[in-house]
């Protein structure tokens, strides 16, 4: 066993260290952790057939003549035989229609909990999570994010819109099929704001967007995971999370809603094999993702470059994480990008087959 | 069943928002969790007669004669009959002997991860955890704490030391023997620099230290918990725990090194009855808390001030919360002050018989 003495690292933008206790050489297999199955109900109110158990949908996917077809429920009536369906939490974090709150004083500060919070069922498959999804499918349901990130961003008084994934009890997830998460939230949220204000700092400093600058670095190096033709995904260097990856695209985009949709397919793609490596290497672990993007503002983010970012949940935050605000790492990024990129190999053949 | 509308609060000082999502309006017994047990090993390593099984004590709190006397292990030999025993983390996150080490650009950086990590075995009782330990018990380990972070501090090199503990198995906890751990880090962590740098932006713009100015707003407030002769015990305005309380010195003290003895009995007692509280409220909730001070430095730090927060782990943070830096709390801290007021009322009975 190869003893690597600890080390602090520092994320390439943000002022937050990791802890890279990687001295006692875990394996990847000293990973897998027990898992709490998600409680399977008698009926899911995700699946066909149970529409009615949910809000009507704003918006739904169907396919006729091999077209897709958008559509909504109307008249209290649900579409049925749709390939992807999106409606309201039944239990939304934030309403439309919640009205601004008053502060009780300037030191107590409150707002209304304005926004909407909308599920994505990204397949009428219970089980087609996106590390075994077909690609077209995966496809549709990524489309429908940007239809709804679209929709919402049309809405002056949204600041940001939250789009990520719970997979697995541990990680949060409350029910087992397929689906995301889209919050559209009144204020852009502390750690995007951070991101967005180091990123124009470097941006302004160096005349390169620090994100392209992470490309640079990271595109041949150690902890390269998967290269496709428009993106690139990798362990980051000072990642939190065991096993975490970012997913980025090569062209400078500061907005998702700049994607191409000549990238989509690809950005599909890099999703399907880097998750699929992540279910295989470690037995279908539990994880959270989330895309960061540009705030909705008619300011430019010239220096912002979306991504998303993957957090295997592997470990506990416990009194010195949740007290500092530093992380405690035991798995360093270059091994999870080695065994990860071995098992992406795998994954690729098989979707080629 | 009242509905609230859900809002979103800020913080304090600090940019963090947190969606109060009460709308269900929760009962405290909707938080009662399935626990894990921590593992029960054969031998606990922190138990008496086990001391073989750890590192040397570098400090050990013995009674003689009625008298308490400090002590340290030499030439191999472990002290028997302590009260108190601290002693290196047998898996250091930090070692002294680390050399500093070069980052490979100026954009990837590194540090070696340079500090201290130690365990302060708070009693001989395997379970004599803070909630129900004797007030004196306490008051010995809350003083090796203070040993160890005055020995800490004389580093130059150690710039804040992070005291915080970690209680059962999803907070956490490797081992159930009651215990605190250090860690002297060789830089000022993140979350402990954004508050001193608010505080600092407040005291310059009021004229005011902002944890007095949050003493004058919640000492008769509605999220009070318990007044002590020197400590308020409260569930903070913008909690983004579940019955997270902080614990604030009614004297202005920045570093917790400046707290005098008669307020330490006070503090003692007030952490013995709030956690004895949350205990008996939650049928002995897992939970983790840190304590927040000054950091090391020949800076003075007027506008900060010294406190602890304490963190049940009721809820799991997942892709939002992950995601964004914001936070869902599903118990409003006004339903947490005032049911864990019920409960800290009999505790203090307890303890004054």
């Amino acid at each position: 066993m190869v003893e690597t003495p600890n080390e602090l690292r520092k994320d390439y933008i943000l002022d937050r260290w990791a802890i890279m206790a990687v001295e006692r050489a875990k394996r990847p297999t000293d990973f897998h952790t027990e898992r709490v199955d998600v409680q399977v109900q008698k009926e899911c109110p995700f699946c066909p057939d149970n529409e009615a158990m949910t809000p009507p949908a704003t918006l739904v996917y169907l396919q006729k003549d091999g077209e897709i077809l958008k559509d909504r429920d109307t008249n209290g009536s649900r579409r049925k035989d749709w390939l992807v369906r999106c409606f309201p939490n039944l239990y939304p974090a934030l309403r439309a229609t919640v009205q601004e709150a008053a502060s009780p004083d300037k030191f107590l500060l409150r707002r209304g909990a304005f926004g909407f919070h909308e599920i994505v069922v990204e397949s009428p498959n219970h089980r087609e999570h996106p590390g075994i999804a077909r690609l077209d499918q995966l496809r549709l349901a990524f489309e429908a994010q940007l239809d709804l990130l679209k929709r919402f961003y049309c809405d002056k008084r949204v600041k940001y819109v939250q789009i990520f994934r719970n997979h697995g009890r541990e990680a949060g997830a409350s029910l087992s099929h397929t689906h995301t998460q889209i919050m559209a939230l009144p204020l852009v949220p502390r750690l995007i704001m951070d991101e967005v204000k180091s990123a124009e700092h470097y941006f302004k400093d160096r005349g390169q967007c620090a994100f392209c600058k992470i490309i640079e670095e990271e595109k041949e190096g150690p902890r390269l995971i998967f290269e496709s033709a428009s993106f690139f995904a990798f362990a980051p260097w000072a990642s939190i999370h065991p096993f975490e990856f970012w997913i980025l695209p090569k062209r400078h985009e500061s907005s998702l809603l700049e994607i191409h949709d000549s990238e989509k397919k690809d950005f599909v793609k890099t999703l399907r094999v880097s998750l699929g490596a992540l279910r295989k290497l470690l037995d279908d672990p539990p994880y959270n993702y989330g895309f960061h993007i540009a705030p909705n503002s008619s300011q430019e983010y010239n220096g912002y470059h979306w991504h998303l970012e993957v957090y295997p949940k592997l470990a506990t935050w416990a009194g010195f994480e949740l007290s500092s605000g530093m992380y405690i790492n035991t798995a360093s990024p270059e091994m999870a990008a080695v065994t990860l990129h071995e098992y992406v190999r795998l994954e690729v053949k098989e979707i080629e087959v």
